[in-house]
């Protein structure tokens, strides 16, 4: 199957051989070295040099860990969102007793720096700041840098969903300033989902020694205590550590540089094709598209539903929907990871044939051009 | 390596096979079957009709869900421990805020069901009772169905510690009127770690709709909604849910019967092994030791970790060390799941000779039969 949605990803061979090693004893000293490693490498295309902690749970779990370790009850918190997974941080810091003033953006518009200078000079008792970077439900990528540069401007704390960017699009955590930052093992590292990593800087740590929100299992502190003995507080998902370790082994001998670039150019190639069969993407700026997923309206009266399905069954290619209000209305090609130019022209070449079949008779599609 | 830790547990061909499977979209046909297949095979080994969801995260994760989801900041709950993990539960709810009352049992005591009825007889603020089933870190097994009498008696709501029992220790939670339950995916399951899984039943979802303690990640009302769909409301361990498939079908074919027997019947085997040598259970009733993991009081004057050293350097066997106060004082034997005859018989006979090198010359060490 061409597995074409924003995570889970294909696994690379060398990846799926490595999550069927046996089991070993997760406190032992085997153990140690492989996540000793794993983390070295994970900072590394972090870049950073704060403590990154590896987590067993969704990147979801790696939310609320960054939410809980941080904050406290009452808290006033910037929740900036441009989309589904932005809501969803928004909600987490409200379910655990955060203030939440939320400062949100339409689908496919990414947030506005300026926007956020606003918020937090007219609200000096905000204390942090929530931001996506890469929002995988509309395929938009937020301008980090200088929203990091705003929040620094303000001296918040910054806490960034990383999830689907990280390890695919570049990200300077230190640089940036970026107090915590998230992401999981499913998206860009080429290994499966259960695992996710959190960043904590100094602010980040000060800030956890104040917060007040209930933490036991997402308890950051416990993990880094672990860590200083290779290990992990409760029993890691082992399997998906190797796979891990397996999938930053490729992405080393790749280089981080060159990933990128590889995602920036096949997302660009991934665009150029849906512009070329008269299709229109959710980003509403270019230069804010997501390199790791494009995310496309449905023509106007076709069912996206039937493109997908038409997809599946005869081309075996899976593409993800639309999620929240853009449930229906969208469809989301993922290209992350583990992705080549032949696995996109595939989906480029299907939509060609299919688009025409379901009824869309735009530009670029096999009945109007043939 | 014989991995003889009370999980992860070393895992069959066919499981490791199983995880090497290409990945799928989460949110497919293909994923809710898997996952109905798995859930419908679980509620079979937990024998209950009562909903069971699985969540992507480490048992201890179970534990936190089983408290964020049922209780409220304030409520006052018996917390029944006899070691660790016991503790662990009762500092869980603590943690989100309850008022735990803790009953405590000292190393390798089983929890006296009369002292429950006598704590609960006493207090009749106590809304719930926290138990461990199987207590992995002294290797006792507490006299659930009694305990669940007792509870059943005052009309309390009953959550269960059931992580390295079930599966391989037979529970009746319709039966026994437990109202939840949870276990993980590396113990008893021939499952690599990485999942959990947690049931409901009426009473407990009268108290999810009460209970006013923060979720969200562990929601499981949320995680119900999505299994309707076959779905999971964050993405889940893929590979591991491959893993636990095929375990399930393994001890499906096995017959679960012939499961519990072949547990009861290794441990057995591990004690009498255990007592031949000289050494002692830390389990002080033999009727109470567990049938997944046989603890052993370490020699006097000698190192239990020489012990396990040895055993790990010369002869490829991996046990556990004590947890908590009990750390340095007893090595731990795991037999559960993949495990069979000739895995202990080896531990066994490593034991006899390396008891002697380290120093021991109790009966039935090598050294005392030579």
């Amino acid at each position: 199957m061409n597995l074409r949605v924003p995570g889970p990803t294909p696994l690379p061979p060398e990846v799926l051989q490595a999550e069927a090693k046996p089991m070993i004893n997760h406190r032992s000293k085997d153990f140690a070295q492989i996540q000793n490693r794993v983390v070295a490498r994970l900072k590394e295309s972090f870049q950073t040099a704060n403590d990154l902690l590896l987590l067993t749970g969704s990147g979801t779990g790696a939310m609320e860990a960054a939410v809980v370790n941080t904050l406290s009850p009452g808290d006033r918190v910037l929740a900036v969102s441009i989309g589904n997974f932005g809501d969803r941080f928004a909600d987490i810091a409200a379910t655990f007793g955060a203030e939440v003033v939320r400062l949100t953006f339409g689908p496919g518009e990414h947030a506005d720096p300026d926007a956020v200078r606003t918020a937090l000079a007219q609200d000096p008792t905000l204390t942090a700041v929530l931001v996506t970077h890469n929002e995988t439900s509309t395929g938009v990528t937020n301008p980090l840098e200088d929203i990091a540069g705003v929040v620094r401007e303000f001296d918040k704390l910054l806490i960034v969903d990383g999830i689907s960017s990280v390890g695919s699009i570049e990200i300077k955590t230190d640089a940036w300033g970026l107090d915590v930052v998230v992401s999981g093992s499913q998206k860009g590292w080429m290994a499966p989902p259960g695992l996710s990593m959190i960043t904590m800087s100094e602010r980040a740590w000060a800030a956890y020694r104040q917060a007040q929100m209930p933490r036991f299992y997402w308890d950051v502190g416990k993990a880094k205590k672990s860590l200083e003995r290779g290990e992990t507080p409760w029993t890691p998902a082992v399997s998906v550590v190797y796979a891990l370790d397996a999938g930053l082994e490729l992405l080393s001998q790749e280089g981080f540089a060159n990933v990128y670039a590889r995602h920036a150019r096949l997302a660009a190639m991934t665009r150029q094709g849906i512009k070329d069969l008269g299709l229109k993407l959710v980003a509403q700026e270019e230069r804010y598209a997501s390199n790791t997923v494009t995310a496309v309206w449905a023509p106007e009266g076709i069912e996206e539903r039937a493109i997908r399905s038409t997809l599946r069954q005869e081309f075996d290619i899976e593409l993800a929907g639309g999620q929240g209000e853009l449930t229906g209305k969208i469809f989301r090609i993922g290209h992350l990871g583990y992705v080549s130019e032949a696995d996109l022209q595939a989906v480029l070449d299907a939509l060609r044939v299919v688009l025409p079949r379901v009824g869309f008779s735009g530009a670029g599609a096999a009945g109007a051009r043939g």
